[in-house]
């Protein structure tokens, strides 16, 4: 089993979060390296999905997975093993989200030094994951300083998601419903779940994934590429 | 449809919220009123088991249940609907978890007055079920005054659960293992679910249930009843 970085992060002494995930957003667009904040449910597929999209992107881009959780680093070693990308395991010592500054914690590790004392050279990375807690309250709330938000909800959580938390729906640029396999066996309507996710935000991208057969797995992956050819522009 | 009272609830000033949940539980104990904390991972099938419960137990305990949820009512109202029994919703404001004097402000508005002034008067209610955010982190951190924890766990979740949210396993006194019916369609281990969460508390009893289809229900419900009564005696 291959051993990857584990990094205790430091509850952020930040007051204005805003303020310092707009700083760091600002430091990653001078670096060309576009971050991704993915967030979801506990066991929604997050992990998975994230193995299919990296083996579609890794001749492409430059990649680096921040894997956030309370305690364990199942998922950093799982994610390093099934893709062979640098991958670290972010502890965040029992918080329930990540905010910019504890991102940047991780982001340094990841990339070497603060992003502003290395704004000038070019980075090692175009794309850097973070998969944020799971948990779809608090890390909405937080900006990370991500360039794009992502979501994955899956079918037997059920379409009435977004009614129940609505701040979540509303902060995505994207939403992937994984686990479409199932639908058979579960009373998920995709038509109201795509209208509940536009009601709380007209602009977002959904796409149905069933991430262990790689099914709807490349239009995620085409609109990540897109995403981070814009971004370094 | 039904109206259901809202219950706006303000963040705790208590500090120390073990000392405000030991003193809640010792006037709940006085009142004779049984408080089940339950948790979960948004989607796993709360708000159905609930129903299913109290259809059972309803014509032998006086129950009320109150849903915590940031700002949605549909739940209190199903729960009013599908069972009868009185329901009210806690809206959080955002916040991700309840703690002792949240909890305190919710059973306030459903038995009356402040539980210290009416500890004397018999209670309307033998048990009230407190449905909490749906969450595996934050609920955990924060003792609400109940007598008893419980949590559910739905199959497409994933065995490994309790290695990711160790606490959540720990604390709880029962573990309910929903959607049953799904399980050819999904890589979930029950015996290796059940030994990791006796990993974290070997005292849990766990419970596998389908509450679409009512199969296993009853044990829960057993459980329940045998635990309101140990706590009246």
């Amino acid at each position: 089993m291959e051993n990857v970085k584990i990094i205790e992060i430091k509850k952020s002494v930040f007051e204005d979060n805003d303020r310092a995930a707009d700083a760091l957003r600002g430091e990653l667009k001078k670096k060309g390296v576009f971050l991704l904040n993915l967030m979801s449910s506990p066991g929604s597929g997050k992990t998975t999905t994230l193995i299919q999209t990296i083996n579609r992107l890794k001749d492409k881009l430059r990649i680096a997975v921040m894997e956030a959780d309370i305690d364990s680093d199942v998922d950093a070693i799982k994610i390093k093993e099934a893709t062979g990308v640098e991958s670290i395991q972010l502890h965040t010592g029992g918080m329930c989200h990540l905010d910019a500054e504890m991102t940047e914690q991780g982001l340094t590790a990841v990339i070497g030094g603060q992003p502003s004392e290395v704004s000038s050279q070019p980075s090692a990375f175009d794309l850097v994951i973070l998969e944020n807690v799971g948990n779809l309250v608090c890390p909405a709330e937080f900006d990370t300083g991500a360039v794009k938000n992502a979501m994955i909800l899956s079918v037997p959580e059920g379409h009435d998601k977004p009614l129940k938390y609505p701040l979540m729906f509303s902060i995505c640029d994207v939403v992937v419903i994984n686990k479409i396999d199932v639908l058979p066996y579960f009373d998920f309507d995709m038509e109201k779940c795509k209208e509940y996710i536009h009601m709380r935000n007209p602009k977002a991208t959904v796409i149905p994934i069933c991430a262990k057969t790689g099914e709807g797995v490349e239009a995620f992956a085409n609109w990540l590429l897109k995403e981070v050819a814009r971004w370094k522009e």
